[in-house]
This record gives C-alpha cells, structure tokens and sequence, in this order.
C-alpha cells in the first residue's frame, strides 16, 4: 500500500489529496516538524533530503512534489487527473506544477526558511528575505491569474494534478501577506476546491 | 518544428541537448540577456515569465526545464531517454529533474539573482546569499553523489533526461565557489557527457 509521509501545514497535502481523488489505497504518517522528527535518522533512511512529501511505494519512496502528483495520475489512470496521453497537454500540467514548485514555493519558502540560503544567524537578511514575500508571492499569483490559469479548473475543463497543487500554495496567500480579493479566479478556485469531498477528506485527517 | 528559445550559459541547454539526443527537428531562437531581451514586449508575448527555456510546438509554448525534458522524451519515445511505461521508474526521473529545478538551481540562483527574493539594492542581503552559495550548492551535490546517482548513467544503465540535466547543473560547480573534485561520479560524468556528439553539437552550436 502506498504510504504518503507529510506534515500538517506542508505542500505535501496536494499529494494527500490527489491519492483521495485517485481513490488509491494508502495510508499517512505525520511527522513532527516542531520536533524536528523530519531530520531524524529514522526519517533520513527514507527520505535523505529531511523533507516532505515523500511516498513510500512497493518499489521505493518517491519524492518531490511534481514527480509524485505524476506518478498518481499515472498509477490511477482511470481517475483521469493528468492527460496522459497527450505529450503537450501532458507538458502544460507539468509546466505548471514545476512553477508552483521552483518558484512559487520558493518565494514563498523565504518568509521562514530564509536559513536555507543565508546563515541562520543572519538577522538582517533573513529579514531582508522576510519583507519582499509579499511582493514575490504576489507577482507570482499575478502571472498565474493573468496567464496561466485557464477555468473552471487551472488547465480548463478538466480538473487535474494541477489543482490539488495551486489549492495548496494558495493557501498560503494570507500568511505571506498577500490578498486573496486580489487574484478573484485563483480565489473562487480555492472555495470551490474546499468544497470537495477528497479535499475535505485531507484536510480533516491532517487537521486530526 | 520546435524552436527552443535559450540564452547561452543558462539552463536551457540542458533541453537543446534532450532535442538534439531526441534526434528532434529542431531550430534555436538566442536571446541576449545582457540586453534584457527576456523582458522585452516580444519575448514576454512567448513567455510571460520573462525567462528561459521556453519551448514553441505547434500546439502552442511550454516552459520549465522538468515539464520540456519529459515532452521531449514522451514526443521522441524511440531515443528512449525516459522510461515512459512504467510510472515509478518515470516518477525517479521526475524527482530528480524536480530536485536540480526546484533545490539545486534555486541554490545556484542566490548567487547573481538574489534580487528575485530581496529589494535589489540591498547590497548587504545580496551578499550574505552570495556567501552561502559554496555551502548549500555543495550540499545538494552531496546528496546527488552520495544518495541520487546510481551511476554509469543518472538512474543505471539507461542514459535519460537527467543526464544532460544534471550535466547543465553540474557544469556551474565552479563558478559557485565548489569544487567538483569533492564529487568523483559528478565530475566522471560531466567528464562522459561532455564527450557525447549531441553535448558537443549543442554547447558548439550556443558558443558560436
């Protein structure tokens, strides 16, 4: 049974709810960021990066975000959440899904793991890092609902691997100090996403 | 045809060189980033994001280095360069791709575009990245060689797109203050890439 390693608050909740939508069978283990149980060796054997989402499978563990959304729309064909067999379509989701990874959760990740790439003790900087969130995040979210979002859902049509993902970055827009009233399509596709039963389903168990 | 826009030296060449292992019909559109032709009206009317690769097919732009590769190996399947049926091994394919984009470019990135995550004229911010760039690109390249590299190739036996990937990667060790001798596999197979007829046409083909 696939197994989905997450921690509550994390991106990893896009992959918890694609195995909902998927219907695959799986199962959770939370670990505790605050104890820094992500760093431990007991984690590290699975995961050597100390992150998550990792997804443990019958064949290995796999990490990464995008790469893990792709496996379960391709392990779960019949759940028809990535158009598999369309290598452009295909390319447009992944595209998409790669920008909320490298950059958007990027900007995002510079509010409070600043320490990734300045010294941890560096007060000045990590603030320096802390204050132009609003505006990286933003510009981001601006490009999404000006360009790259299509309607109803973030590819058009068809809910994909996409949505799980841009549900779960845009949940972040209030802490990064960004409005939500800002982008009205990424916002409607928030509620309309909360409203989903695998969605709920998540986030209740995360939240439990 | 597809036509890959690209500025030498950036990671772009990493997908000139999937289309030229594909044996893809292919042209190249060269911008001149010293000139901030990425973000000028013309480019952006292609890639909104103002950045490179972005990849024209007759079906419309795909952007992003992980989302390009995968089209390249899904539209070319007969040059084998992902393995496209079976959905975990393409998911290790995908997470490592996802892991030079999203972690070990993004590292690489504080050093000169640290203005993308603070106010730019925030001279000391600026430098306190530049300073972490040795450390936190040395550690994810000891994770590639210590825990990701299966070697000869990225993932075993079969070369894939992650080979040229992590070769585009791998080639700015230098540059950013670390020292590609502390990585043996890494730097035996820059040495092997760089030794492959589609490397040697594509790097010849940006320099000239």
């Amino acid at each position: 049974m696939l197994k989905l390693f997450y921690s509550p608050g994390s991106c990893a909740v896009a992959s918890h709810i694609a195995l909902e939508e998927a219907g695959a069978p799986y199962e959770t283990v939370r670990l505790d960021f605050g104890a820094g149980e992500q760093r431990k060796p007991a984690y590290l054997a699975i995961n050597p990066k100390g992150r998550v989402p990792a997804l443990a499978t019958d064949r290995g563990i796999l990490t990464e975000t995008p790469a893990i959304l792709a496996f379960i729309a391709q392990s779960f064909p019949q759940a028809r959440l990535a158009p598999l067999d369309d290598p452009f379509a295909f390319g447009r989701v992944q595209a998409f899904n790669s920008y909320l990874c490298a950059t958007v959760h990027v900007a995002h990740a510079h509010r409070i793991r600043g320490y990734r790439w300045v010294d941890a003790d560096d007060e000045a900087a990590l603030a320096a890092m802390k204050r132009k969130v609003p505006q990286s995040v933003g510009e981001c979210f601006e490009l999404i609902e000006r360009e790259m979002f299509a309607g109803p859902w973030v590819t058009g049509d068809s809910y994909t691997i996409c949505d799980p993902y841009l549900f779960t970055v845009a949940s972040w827009l209030e802490a990064d100090g960004v409005d939500p009233a800002r982008f009205p399509k990424v916002r409607d596709h928030r509620q309309r996403m909360s409203e989903r039963p695998a969605v709920k389903k998540a986030l209740a168990a995360e939240r439990s």
